[in-house]
């Protein structure tokens, strides 16, 4: 784990929340969302390294939850759904806040959130408490009536209920196995907070693990294990991670045993990942609602049952976000401190950097075809401007673990310098094999 | 391009839409939307066949646009906009249909698509005309004022143009240069159409070309040249793609030419994707409603200008589904008539399928050796049920490429037999082979 360093160096910098806003904002990760006219209510948009990180991050997930297993399937619902799947989920009811107004500024409170005084006035005269739905709502078709309401998915595990016999059906899978979703989601927060941390639209890595009811224990301590290995296996050091189990007062209405997988933020201890024991609540909800029969049927044994489920359901935007902050480090390179993101190799906006030591054209050709030569296998950047010490700072300071340097040798000798984010170490590597060295490190990573 | 042949097939065959949709349904690719609840308006759900085709089309359009060159940099934006946006791009104003409610049985029309007469009474009195704007709206925050209220983008497109400025500072990219995005869109269409085509919700993949204006009509025609031979590499055939101009009369507001790659459906020649040139439209649009600068600098030369932008948006899901019409085919092996999608095997929902022989003990543990093995390269099927030959069936049908047979012999001779789908020719790879065999399959495809 290359960036085991940083990780433990970083709760002592009382300044890192604010350094990796900085560097998100300053070379394109994140940017408010609408930022020309003054931005938009807590939505974000990511940038051309964001964007790579954030797709990195979903395609770890997908290889470890889909590809690599034949027990998992994928699925990609619908994010605009009818009422009838909220309503039989619990969320048309449940899903809500107690909101209040002032009754002297009438500003609007979540009232657990404000210690009985507004924040505004400082009056406490409130009206009664109002649930208030989290669910965004729109309408679909040429009608604004009720029957044409829709809602922005607040999860995407509904999506693999209602598709459960849909699934069974067509891929024959027996439990144990699971349906896995990739997807945006949106709640209408009334305090969205912390940077891309919880914000109203939002994206989920879910997987949806549907089990015989007397193993469900067994595989709600499989998945926390699994999941918990999945965030060191790309470099969150253990010092940095932990499990949080559930007070039964905690539990969502669906849940009978939960444990977070939690990150240590800048803010404290807060929650990457859910690890819920969802039970048979959902696929009987569903089928009470629907009227079809959700069960799995053994025809060996003749046993028909309702599965429980298991669910890891993360957050992609704020795992992002957490692999950042435990890659953060500024260290000391030939008396020079630097800012350094120590990516795990997988995850990094760019595996590497082609970079010509000079302008001058003769260099030019060649260096365009080591980065042909390299595009098909990895992200590349390509930098030819200010001085090669700089060069490389910058892809440092955006975790590029390796930069390739085409210099006047290379006309000659055939090679290039190969030089290494976390040790600087460079080497010098023939063009030719350049393609297999570097899939070596990635291997190695 | 292997599946020439499916494709010159396919227009013989007056029922391969039912086929194909049917084919989705059965082996789930799609799904209808909250099936269980009757279904909903014209949403999909993409089942584990669809979902890794899906993720196919658009990991090699993301490959071929942003990965492969270093000219077009990536960009994810929220699809939560508030209406500023949306009044600066002409959207509020232009983005309409005009509906008129029949007088007599009061159903509500697109007025262009109904010929004067109510489809539903045969009454010829309706009411004026009223522009129906096809943007879905919802409110964000707790008050559902005219302040909260947000719009579900119809487009990715200005995403990139908000963020034009941001892109440029952070990257420091000089035009030509491009921004690249897929994902959700939404359009309240009155008559979604023609299965997967036309739908409410939708996936877009598009890229924002900026170049200097003088420039236009030349990146115009290159963008022409590059998206078709994009949909002729991964294997539509000629005879099934065209491109058509524009009429002046057919532009978009913000157009100067347009001109689409069509592809043969069933029902006729319709678009796949639109390459319009936008001219500076929109940044101008931006830049007078948001008071930002939205312009390139070029420092050298001291020139200052906004670039021209050259578009090639594509519909993800209707490329999908223009792959699987041209891959269906039904030919005839060893005197039965099989179903085979002859599709790419960089877009086969799975590129390999463990078979072992029989379900005897002895082969399963191998088996699952090999197919651990190609995990992390492929996606893998691993499929033990019913005769081998119901098996290849099964795999040809819905486009696996290779499939791969752990046999008695396999024992000893610690070798595999290797079918191929298009020429059903078998032959024999030593396992420890079997990954470098298949790569050299993939990269020859």
């Amino acid at each position: 784990m290359p960036d085991q360093e940083a990780g433990d160096n970083a709760p002592v910098d009382p300044d890192l929340m604010d350094k990796v806003v900085g560097l998100c904002k300053r070379r394109g990760f994140v940017f408010q969302s609408a930022e020309i006219y003054g931005g938009f209510r807590s939505t974000y948009d990511y940038g051309p390294l964001g964007v790579n990180l954030l797709r990195n991050v979903k395609n770890a997930w997908w290889e470890a939850m889909v590809q690599r297993r034949d027990d998992v399937v994928g699925l990609d619902a619908a994010i605009l759904s009818p009422p009838a799947v909220w309503e039989a989920s619990g969320h048309l009811s449940n899903f809500t806040d107690p909101l209040v107004d002032c009754r002297q500024c009438h500003q609007r409170w979540r009232q657990d959130k404000i210690d009985g005084v507004c924040p505004n006035c400082g009056s406490t005269e409130f009206t009664e408490a109002r649930a208030f739905n989290l669910m965004f709502k729109t309408h679909a078709g040429p009608l604004e009536d009720e029957g044409a309401v829709a809602y922005l998915r607040p999860e995407t595990a509904q999506g693999m209920f209602i598709n459960f016999a849909n699934v069974l059906q067509t891929t024959r899978k027996k439990p144990p196995f699971g349906i896995a979703q990739v997807g945006k989601s949106f709640r209408n927060e009334i305090t969205p907070q912390n940077f891309v941390f919880r914000t109203r639209e939002f994206e989920q890595m879910e997987m949806e693990y549907f089990v015989p009811p007397e193993q469900a224990d067994h595989w709600f301590e499989y998945w926390l294990g699994e999941r918990f290995a999945w965030y060191l296996s790309l470099g969150i050091p253990e010092s940095h991670l932990r499990l949080r189990h559930h007070q039964a007062d905690e539990l969502s209405h669906y849940s009978v045993a939960t444990a977070d997988v939690e990150f240590l933020f800048p803010w404290g201890w807060d929650e990457l990942e859910g690890i819920a024991n969802r039970t048979d609540f959902d696929l009987k909800a569903h089928s009470a609602a629907s009227g079809e029969r959700l069960e799995y049927y053994d025809q060996p044994s003749g046993e028909r049952y309702v599965p429980y489920v298991i669910e890891p359901a993360a957050g992609a935007t704020r795992t992002m976000m957490a692999f950042m902050l435990a890659a953060y480090g500024e260290d000391e390179v030939g008396g020079e401190t630097r800012t350094v993101l120590r990516l795990h190799p997988r995850l990094a906006p760019y595996q590497v950097a082609v970079l010509p030591l000079s302008k001058k054209e003769t260099l030019e050709p060649v260096a365009r075809q080591v980065l042909t030569s390299l595009q098909p296998h990895f992200m590349c950047d390509y930098d030819v401007t200010q001085s090669i010490g700089k060069r490389y700072r910058r892809q440092d300071e955006v975790g590029t673990p390796w930069c390739v340097t085409v210099d006047f040798d290379t006309l000659d000798d055939g090679a290039v310098t190969v030089r290494d984010r976390d040790s600087t170490e460079q080497v010098r590597v023939p063009i030719n094999g350049l393609v297999d060295e570097l899939r070596r490190r990635m291997d190695r990573a």
